[in-house]
């Protein structure tokens, strides 16, 4: 199963991850966006490969001890962060 | 000029402070809240007297240097505060 | 078993709680301490009643599930908390 | 003038940017040194492009008004964050 609001990339070495880009009216919604995805992701001891500018977040997803792939975990943090609201 | 949304309350000893509590769904709803309000009022130099406990949050709003009074700064505070949208 | 860094105040009605406070810098040293507690306490589903001014953050713990007294979770967060370093 | 503690990337086409690394014991110390620098950023108008996984976040810094290339602003925002303790 996938979650279809993020774009699945399947590298050639067999690495993959979900990926995912967010846009904020500014930087303190942008910042405020991930400090819920951070409260999210620690409590279920998965955390993202996250990148910022400004009013963007891109969020990558993917499972360090399983090499790298895509995992339940993965699907599970993704459809958390679709729900969160701002 | 007083922003309405907020109550003002004046003490006996001349002090006084405008309060307004904010609800939200969880801890996580507040605490971002509170990120955004930490962002906007350290950007203004102007500090909330704030309480939290799961999803409720109380500010206060009153000028420290200026006798603990309510002046300019704590409404323009309180209407950034009121813009918010969560 | 008590953790003494903090004080536990016995209420006439029965109720009970620890409390501690904390001194910072300044306000983005208190809300980074803020934010480390706010990690912890979303992961432990245990939540602190706490405020504050400026640089200054105190923390107050009880169980409202039980009837507002100090239980293990109080104790354990209480010892969490003292272990952040800032 | 250069902050040496930051290396100085030119690109080919002009651009450069100042970029540094930074280690932390887990994700809840790297997020909350990420919050200390959205707080200081904010308050200077002028934001990181940075990226986070786990405990590790790297930031790179550069005036997208000015073409991408760094500028005083950029070297002060570096010092303001190398003077964070953690």
């Amino acid at each position: 199963m996938l979650n279809t609001n993020w774009e699945k990339v399947e590298e050639a070495d067999g690495k993959s991850y979900l990926i995912k880009a967010f846009n904020f009216k500014n930087f303190i919604d942008a910042f405020a966006f991930m400090t819920k995805v951070a409260l999210l992701a620690e409590k279920m001891n998965h955390h993202p490969d996250w990148a910022n500018i400004y009013n963007k977040v891109v969020i990558k997803l993917s499972t360090h001890d399983e090499g790298y792939t895509v995992t339940a975990k993965d699907l599970a943090l993704s459809e958390i962060i679709d729900q969160i609201k701002l």
